[in-house]
Parts: structure tokens; sequence; C-alpha cells
């Protein structure tokens, strides 16, 4: 397993918290994520490629095409109060070997370089089902944290397991004396879900600090939504793609 | 493939035989091993993580997460006569190559640092039919362990394989000089048996002299199957696990 | 992972381009790949063994066998332009581990050895139906070159990705400082489509100046299908293979 | 990927000929190698453990039971002429890397220790339909052996390729400038074929002049192939394979 990381930038940052999102179940955490590094603003850290990935480049909009990556923001505190590392990316690895070799190598990273105080991580919890009032699921690595998580609205979970990047990060922060926890949006999980995205923002505003403008979230979570429609509609009149106007093949870009 | 073992203690132990039962058909190993580890009592010696596992954290029931480990722990015999080394863990490797290299690591562990003189690994023989009088199938390293294993009661097996870790470690023990035997547990397979583990237990005892006391291992085997009973009731009728009363999901620890 | 190369030349090139084709959906790169080393001409430069490849010989007309390899040639070009390295072979490496790797070894061999300007892969942009002016589909590696493709007549992809070797290549080119690009043939996927190769091979010589003569690899496209026809025909009538008059089995080479 | 050996003996060997066979379609290649074994007789020289196995142990008549492994003998001729290594085992690698790795090591071993002259792969041949007068099909690694093997009344194969350690080996010995041949005998595959075994070794007698007596091979087959049919005929009547006569069940050592 090869993991190359090319720094961007080499901020000095307080005992930052570490906060991941990668594509999953309803793209609950990189939607989530990507919301972060747009709105708080966050400025690009680094690059990581890895022999982890599915082997495919991505296509952007603009024609141009790259290899699969993880990528790392920051973010520092207006105030002076906790600065944040932003973690996502186009995929997870491709099996359970990689996501431990992965997970390891940025946890790392966080810790080596930035000293890293805390770790979260946001995703989904899937249920098959749809809720009129959807909860936030948690787990964190220690009884101090769980209580924080519990005061917070969260419902802690107490068996099962959480699968992939989500809970090795945290699992793996663990292991390294990093502290953190674990928040999971209800989901039925059929399809992308930008409301389990913003429920996991508010929890996360309450438990770290780090605030944003959810309007803007439902705003483009809803365009997505409608676009999606729109796309399953024409399908039906088996029409092509192309007949999307132009600007609104971008809202899904998390969906693609 | 990467291995970190935390010592968690550093005892004196007099030859040690070293115990094996994890995850797998009907829980016979594990629910064996876990009996062990409460009854005799053993003390914890050192847990053991690795990309081998499965990419997953587990969460407790007091809502806390942790990665997938193997767990050893260690009894220093009352009399003065051999002390055990207990060997149990959340799951088995990923794949083959994942079971030979943690199997080889786990043994080293055992030879250099404890000089283990016997290598013992419980698990389930799979019939897919019930019998009124289950019985232990074995085998061993060498003739001299399969006549002990036939004047204990075991049924010498003559033929097949055994596959997984229960197998490996004994194989691998063997290779590196470690003599050894494993005791099946004869079970259908379909669900939890508790019956199993008891025989196998039993067996142990006569071979190894370790004794434990087994009502409370049938006590407890007994009040994990009627909550499974009661799970499978509430879901014919549409209800959720939460339904249980407290402290009944606690007796599902081994089968969840 | 193990790659080992064994050069065959030692040939002095001026900033070569690498261009890359390889077994996939509709033999589309592999087929222009052999036409570019059969027509250029090009000479051997180099054989790469790797456990990254099946686990098999494939055997030759003649009778002998050889391990799956991959294959370089290079060819001066004659009024001192750009000359090219020509990258094809017998398999596409079994995973995405494998298939990083070799990309890896493979650019960073055409770098450090030949200082590669450009790359270029080629392959098969498979839609399912039939197409009467099947086009070439095309991604860059940055503005400058997609700006180039567009020019050239190919339809610049928008989102999505390329997997494969095709993919790979490309994009460790771009994270090793190579530019390129990749040229897909439209083609319905069924089956051996020597048509998208040469819709390829024609933007290749609008972009990259490296012109064949294209009667050729119709010919030999053709005389492959028929022979196709053939067998299936034969194989309606359950006669065998071998009722093929001798030769025609030498225009599946491609196919086998 | 680890591999062990461990070397039972260090004989002086004359440019052996290195001839394997491993389990495989029909037990072709590995009821001919274990028949070489005890005929010539050979003498056991090394034992391979590798974490390429599956990981299972396999269990003995007397109960005992090992590891997976590659097992080499040797038989020095009695006439002063060639010798042989013979290579056999009990399971094939678990995928293409591990047998890369595998076939790797143990041509090396040949070569560098007992500087092995030739290598010999033999297996089977699968048609799905049963043949009167069942062929040996062949490969070798050059011109001049696909000569010798047609002379010796061998079908020259023209296509496709051979998957597996029988192509493996054969490919990772060209290579390494070890040259070879294979000798696949033609069967159904559908279960255990003596019959493939014994014109195979028909073959490697005329043409590397080890010959033993078939009688004893044709003799073997025979009785596991009615102690298999008697299985058959049991498990029609639902009876258990325990009531296999005592001795028996040795006879279906290599079908087991």
């Amino acid at each position: 397993m090869k993991i190359q990381l090319y720094e961007l930038e080499q901020p000095k940052l307080n005992e930052p918290v570490m906060i991941c999102g990668l594509p999953g179940s309803a793209f609950v955490g990189k939607f989530a994520l990507d919301h972060l590094v747009s709105e708080l603003p966050a400025l690009a850290l680094a690059e990581v490629y890895s022999d982890a990935f599915p082997s495919q480049v991505m296509i952007k909009e603009d024609g141009s095409s790259s290899l699969l990556r993880t990528e790392l923001y920051y973010r520092k505190s207006p105030d002076g109060s906790k600065d944040a590392i932003l973690l996502t990316g186009d995929a997870q690895p491709t099996g359970s070997e990689a996501e431990h070799v992965l997970a390891e190598f940025l946890i790392d990273f966080g810790r080596e370089k930035f000293k890293i105080s805390r770790l979260v991580t946001l995703g989904a919890y899937v249920t098959g089902t749809k809720s009129t009032e959807p909860r936030v699921f948690a787990t964190g690595t220690d009884r101090d944290i769980t209580t924080q998580l519990e005061k917070a609205g969260c419902i802690l979970m107490r068996d099962g397991g959480i699968t992939g990047m989500n809970g090795l990060l945290l699992g793996m922060g663990k292991v390294k004396g990093v502290e953190g926890y674990s928040l999971l949006g209800e989901t039925p999980g059929f399809s992308f879900d930008p409301r389990a995205s913003e429920i996991v923002l508010e929890s996360l505003s309450r438990l770290a600090g780090i605030t944003t403008d959810l309007k803007k979230l439902r705003q483009k979570g809803n365009d997505a939504l409608e676009t999606l429609k729109k796309i399953e509609l024409m399908s039906g009149e088996q029409s092509s793609e192309s007949e999307l106007e132009p600007g609104q093949r971008k809202r899904l870009d998390y969906i693609s």
C-alpha cells in the first residue's frame, strides 16, 4: 500500500479538531464536508493519492480529469479558539486493509504535524424507512465524550458497529490517543439525503462550536434533488441527460 | 499487513498452555473463552490491533466504541502447576493471508515471550442436524496428542480439514514446534449453541486440568437463548428490538 | 507487488510521446496499438513481467507459450520531430492496487529514462447501442489539452470517470507532472469493434501527427470480423473451431 | 507474502529435471506425481509453508493435522543420467499474486540450489466430453521443445492459455532461463480421472526417460473409482460415509 501526500500549505494551527466526511450512504458526510469547506470557508491544505483507492480518474465539468484522492482543508478560527482540519475526498478505499492503512496515515498526519485534539466523523445511520423527524445517532471514544453527545441531543448507540472509514478513523484515533466521536444522520439511505447532512451539522455546531449558514446547504440540497427528479422523469421518457439546462448538472456534483 | 500489540501486563508464567476461541460457527469457541476469562478468572495481558481485521468499530453498551481486536488474558495456576494464556477477540481476520500472518504473530508472541508449552483451539464441528448427545471431535499435532484425545473421550477426526484460525493456529504452532490440539463441539450450526461450548470445556477440563463451574455457563447460555426467542417473536409482530427490557440485550453480547 | 522490466534496446529518443492501448472493451485500444506497432513500424524496447497480471501463460501459434506481460516499443520520428513510445500488452492487472503500482512504474520508466513529454491512452467509450457515426470522446489533464481535444473534433467528457489502466495511466501521469489525454472510441461494446479503433487513430493523427495507413487496419479488422462470423455459424452447427482454414485463426489474434 | 522452506536433505543432483503436479482439475497432475513419488521411488527433499495457501489444516488418517504445504522430493537416477526433483503439494495458492510469488520462489530454489535443467508441469486439458481415446495436449517454452513434444505424439496447442500453477511455473521458468513444457491429459473434467494421469505419464516417459510401472497406477485409480461409486450409492440411500470398510477411505486420499 503506497500513500503520497502533497502539502499545499504549511499553516500554524491551534490544537485543531479534525472533521471527516467521505462519500458513502446518502452522501451525508460528503455533502456536509463540502458545505463546511465552502462556507467556513476553509483553505486547501493537502492532497493524498494512494493505491488504496479504486483505479479510476474522475472527470470534472471543464473536461479535465484527476486520480481519485483524499483532500484536506484547514480553517483558522476567527476568534483564536480551536482551529479545524476538514477531511473529505472522492472515494473510500477499496478494502479493509486499504482502509486501515489510509486511516492510520491520516490520523498520524494530523497528530504529528498539527497535534489534532479531537476527531469527528460524519456519516449516515441507514434505517430503510423515512422518518418525519430524523435523529442524529452517535458514539464516542470514551465516557466523557458520550456524555457530551447525549447532552447535545444525540441518540447514543448501544450496540452494533460502524463500518468503513467513519468507524475506522474513530477507532484508529482512539488507539493513537486521539479522542473523538461519530455523528450519523438518520436516513432511509435510498438516495442523496441533504436533510441528514443538515441535522448532523446542527449537532456538530452544538458540540464543536463550528457554525455555518445552513440555509445555503438546504438550497443547494433542494436544487440537487429537483435535478435528480428531472433526470428520473426524463429517463422515463427515454430522453438523454443532455437535455438538462446548463448549470443543472453542476448541482449533482455530489451524486455523480 | 500490520499488527500492533499493546502489552497491558508483564506477568511471569510457568510454561503456559495457550487456549484460543474466536467468533465463528455457533459462537462455540468465543462463548467458551469468554466463560473461562470471567470464571477462572483471567487478567488482561495484551490487545492486538491489525489491518488483518474487518474495517469496523464495535460499539459497547456504554455507547463508546473501539477497533476490532484480539485480546489476550492470563491466569496463574493457584497450585503452581501450568499457567494459561487465553486468546479471544472480536473477529477473525478478513482473508487467508491475513489469517496466516496473524496466526504466526500470535504463536511467536506466546513462544518467545512465555515459552508456551501447548496450544489448544476451541470451535464448532457443524453437522447441520441436531444431535441428542453432541460429541467433541478432535485432532492434534502428533500421535502422542491424538492418543490423549481419544482417552479423553473425543472422536478423532480421520480426514478433511479445519479452516480459519482454529486450524491455522494449530498448524502454525506445529510448524514452530508447539504441540497442540483442536476441540470441536458438535452443533447443527444454525445459531448460537451454548451446549457445544459446554462439552468442549468438559473435554478441556479432562485434558488440561482447567476446570470451571459450568452451571454459570449453562445459565448465561439459556438467558441468551431466551432473549433470542423473544426477539424472533417480536420481529414476527414487527416490533422493534428496543422493547427488550433493560439488561436483556446484555445477554446477547456473544451473538450481536 | 513485484515488477521486472527487461530492456531490449537503449535508444536515444527526443521527448517522446507515450501512447498506450491495452486489452479492454471491444479491443479498441489494443487493436489500435498493434496496428501502430506494425505500421509505423516500431521496434521492441522492453518487456515487463509482474505478479500484477493474471496467473496464466499465453500460447502462441507456434505452440510456444509465455507469461502475460506489458510490451514497450519505440519509434524514432523520420523527420527529427517528436519520437514515440508505444505501450501495449497481453492483459490488464488483476485489481486496483496492482493497476496503481504498474501504472506508476510505467510512468516513472518513461519519465526517468526518456523524459516523455506527453501521455496518450486509447480505449473504448461503451454505449450499448450501435451508432451510425461513432464519435471520439476525450478528457485531458488540463485546460490547454482539453482545448486541443475539442479543436481536433473530439467530444469533451464533462462528468463520470475512466476506470482501469486508461484512466489510471492518465491520472498517474498528471500527478507526476506529465500532461496527457485519453481518446475513447464510441462503441456498442458487445464485441471486437475495429471501427472504434480507426476513429481513435484518426484523432491521434490530428492531435499528435502520428499517421499510418488506416486501409490496412480496416482490412485486418474486416478479416477478423468475417472469421468471427464464421465461428458463430459453425458453433450454431455444432462444428469445431478446427474447421477454420489455416491462417484464419491468425486474424483473431486480437480477440482470443 | 511469506514463504518458508524447510530442507529435509541436501543431496547432490546432476542437472535434474523438475516435474510438477499439483491438485487441480480431475486430479490429473497430483495423482501422477504421487505415483512417481511412491514408484520411482523419490525421497523427501523439502517442505514449503506459505500464507499463499488457503487457511486450513489437513487431517491425516492417523488423526494428526498439518498446515497445507508444497512438498519437494528428489530421485537420483540409477544409471548416472539426469536426476529428478518432484514437486507436489496439498493445494494451489489462493490468488494470482500468491501464485506468481510461489512460482518464482520454487523456480529460484531449483535453479540456485540444483541448477535444474528443465521444468515439466503435468495437468488436465478439460473438454467437458468423454473421449474414447484421450490425447495429451502440450506447449513448450521454445521451438526446440515443441518439436520434441510433437515427435512424442503430443498435440501441440496453438492458442489459448494455461491458467494456475501449471502455466505460471512454465512461464516463470522461461523468464528465468529454464526451458520446459507442459503436458495436459485430455479429460471430461467432471471428477477424478486416473486415465488422464496415465497418458500424461506415458508421454513423460517418452520425453524424459522417467519410466514407472503404470499397472500400479491403474490399479490404484480403479480402486479409488470403485470407492467413489460406493459412496454415491450410499448417499443415494442416505447412508453415512462411515459405512465404508476400513481401508477403503485410504483409496480416496487424492480426492478428499
